[in-house]
């Protein structure tokens, strides 16, 4: 079984505070995932208080692009940082948790399409490391450098790999319908539509309508649950919203 | 023009003392590539005092691997720490440098061979930055994890990049001959053979023979030579020794 679970930039630091990270629920999280049996585990963390301030301080976004060095070294040493906590923590809770910086390896083409290998990453899995991943500054043909999402890291890694499952754990229980409760199930973007309530033209930053529609394009299902919801994914067991297509 | 450098681990770091970088010797070299108006240029360094007693301490080599996560872990920090030192230093003399560490990009594979993706790196040079990679820690199939060296990395870089030149700047002025001069040129390797008097029996760590044959059989000319020839390495001269298969 290959998982890859995204772990959520406002699960892991404190979103209000500053470079703040969010030590007893990394320390949680991070017990659980020891605790799991899974065999293949590949883990993405959004930026939070570390990328989020700095990218904006710089102008940097998905499709903003910055040329000034100092700027994309100002980012990715804020990322690295962040990662050095999350790898530690589940370092601590007993998992072979290894850093990977995706400025390292990927980049964007003058397409916008995201490169990002995955031969490391299914070697680490085969050496029974836990590559642990993060959103960070990336090279963009034409444009500098970007942000790349965890996001957008977990849908071209679950190619990659061949994850069996894929787990978004943010802070809120799945995706909720308009009453605020959680859809269960999302077999096309339709059953969501409502819920979601926002067009494509709206959702540039990345919001949840594109993220199901990211989601519904994998071969495998997707579940988006909060942080009480991890051991029963990493169980194999149904999670927040199911989302497959 | 596209040139790759290697600065050695004896070079910006005093290899006797634990961690310590050669602070005024590495800011002179910053200077230099600073004042060189090389087009596409992407530096490698090694480990010296940083890499190479993490290493040793783990049992790790290029041949002898660790399934020990926490050995990674700690190379691959004391690796990040000096990439950090010669990323700023550059910075600092008005270089455009950025990080790229191997162990996030690449592997070997079953048969040893180095899989180093060089798309970011090419794309890096497209936007006008500076990558600074460096020796490292590397994934390796059945192995856990090696050791990957500065000089691996550039051959499989000058191949990936399309380098015009290669530069492998040490503390030693070139390839010496047995009255310790140096070799202006060599073009096969008998003409050096018995300068470097080893036999590749007994070079398994990659010394000064395994470095002449790995050049030789590069599309481009390669120099090996002192801090003090840098600059006329830039600019396009030759340097030390000329090695040109």
């Amino acid at each position: 079984m290959t998982v890859v679970l995204k772990l959520g930039g406002s699960v892991v630091t404190e979103k209000a505070r500053d470079e703040t990270v969010a030590g007893d629920r990394l320390a949680d999280l991070a017990e659980t995932v020891a605790d799991s049996g899974v065999d293949d585990l590949v883990v993405v963390h959004g930026g939070g208080s570390f990328g989020h301030p700095h990218a904006a301080e710089h102008g940097v976004s998905s499709t903003a692009g910055t040329s000034d060095a100092a700027a994309v070294r100002d980012i990715a040493a804020a990322m690295e940082d962040l990662n050095e906590a999350v790898v530690g923590a589940l370092a601590d809770a007993g998992v072979p948790a290894v850093p990977v910086h995706p400025f390292s390896a990927g980049f964007r083409d003058e397409d916008g399409k995201l490169h990002l290998p995955t031969g490391q990453v299914a070697a680490m899995l085969e050496e029974d490391f836990v590559p642990v991943l993060h959103g960070d500054v990336l090279t963009t043909a034409g444009d500098g450098a970007t942000i790349v999402s965890g996001d957008d890291l977990v849908v071209s890694l679950a190619d990659g790999v061949g994850a069996d499952r894929v787990g978004l754990c943010s802070t809120v229980s799945g995706v909720l319908d308009t009453d605020g409760h959680v859809v269960p199930e999302i077999t096309a973007f339709e059953d969501a539509a409502d819920a979601l309530g926002e067009s494509d033209a709206t959702d540039v930053t990345g919001g949840m309508a594109a993220k199901v529609r990211a989601l519904l394009d994998l071969g495998s299902p997707a579940f988006v649950f909060g942080p009480d919801a991890l051991e029963d994914f990493l169980d194999g067991d149904d999670a927040g919203t199911r989302i497959h297509g």
